[in-house]
């Protein structure tokens, strides 16, 4: 993982992160995080995963339903962002959909995926946190904009 | 809805929008940009749908054919844009990919849909407005860059 | 193809660009990254196809496999970057997602497509440049954040 300051305004600012072959993307994106200790950020990507694991929420298990794509696929669209939950800590939401060989789109809640050749994410860091706090009705935790930022 | 402005540039101004279940979010997004007197704004979120109503857009008949979708989904990718028409008034212009519980995704143009539990939205307005003039060969309103802005 | 500067913050520029009927995607975006100079963009989009050619990557060729979509689909997200190569050349990487008449979604690396009626896209070129490199292992050029900018 690479990563570049493309653009900056003020406390706004906006990376471009490169993702290489093998590369996890959660564990990247999370290592990104800690190393510029985002706290409200949102970002999209394109690239390519050799393989992913999404998931499907399933309300009465409050759990994700596992889907595997075990096969190299196009990433169509990465959309996702970061806030912190209630201990501070900063929690990674995205959603993925990739084109496999015939030209179907599937997807999910992206739960791990491994790069091959590249990701290419641009990502911006907003300068107003935004929180999460656990929601027991559904067993996860949600952005809060009531929370104290 | 709630909503906060999480990065103000000059006349440029981002916010996150979070939609809660049982919101509707096309009604939610219209309220959003009449209480926020938007003339120019993109935006991308994720989230999850109890059911959607997807149109594709038929030449011939002129109209929206009806896509709808009554399960829960993932929302892998809702993207686009308030415009205002020839008599001032703000349009939304949406599409939307969903994920399935199988993985499969399906999606079309944003006529209407029910969040479960959360829709997560970042929304850009720009100080230069758009305008959208009525195309009678579509039988729709296009964003027109000509317009008298 | 018209396009419009909506956003501007110091070397920051965020552009509008509309497509209409019979144009095609790549050339135009290529136009208008020769027409602005651009070094470092980032792009989403949505509207609609008459038909397009995507790809999927084929490793062991290293060549794109071609998916063929002859039909008018829904544009439901193309998400895009512009980079410069080792000689200087801008070069256009773009992910596409279509839904098709009956909702399901297809979508690749965009090789060719024709809009119709519309896509609207949104642009924003960063200051700081953005380099590819040839990488002989796949036999295409991928962001290099090394690369001397």
């Amino acid at each position: 993982m690479k990563s570049k300051l493309i653009s900056e305004n003020g406390a706004e600012k906006t990376y471009a992160i490169i993702l290489d072959t093998g590369d996890e993307v959660k564990k990247s994106l999370l290592d990104f995080a800690h190393e510029k200790n985002l706290t409200a950020s949102n970002f999209k990507a394109i690239g390519a995963f050799e393989r992913a694991m999404f998931g499907y929420f399933d309300f009465s298990k409050k759990e994700y339903e596992k889907i595997p794509v075990n096969e190299q696929v196009e990433v169509l669209s990465l959309i996702g962002d970061f806030a912190l939950d209630e201990k501070g800590a900063v929690q990674l939401h995205a959603h993925c959909v990739v084109g496999k060989r015939d030209g179907t789109a599937h997807g999910g809640h992206l739960l791990e995926a491994f790069v091959r050749p590249t990701l290419e994410i641009i990502l911006t860091e907003s300068p107003a946190g935004l929180k999460k706090t656990f929601r027991p009705e559904f067993g996860i935790v949600l952005i809060d904009l009531d929370a104290a930022g």
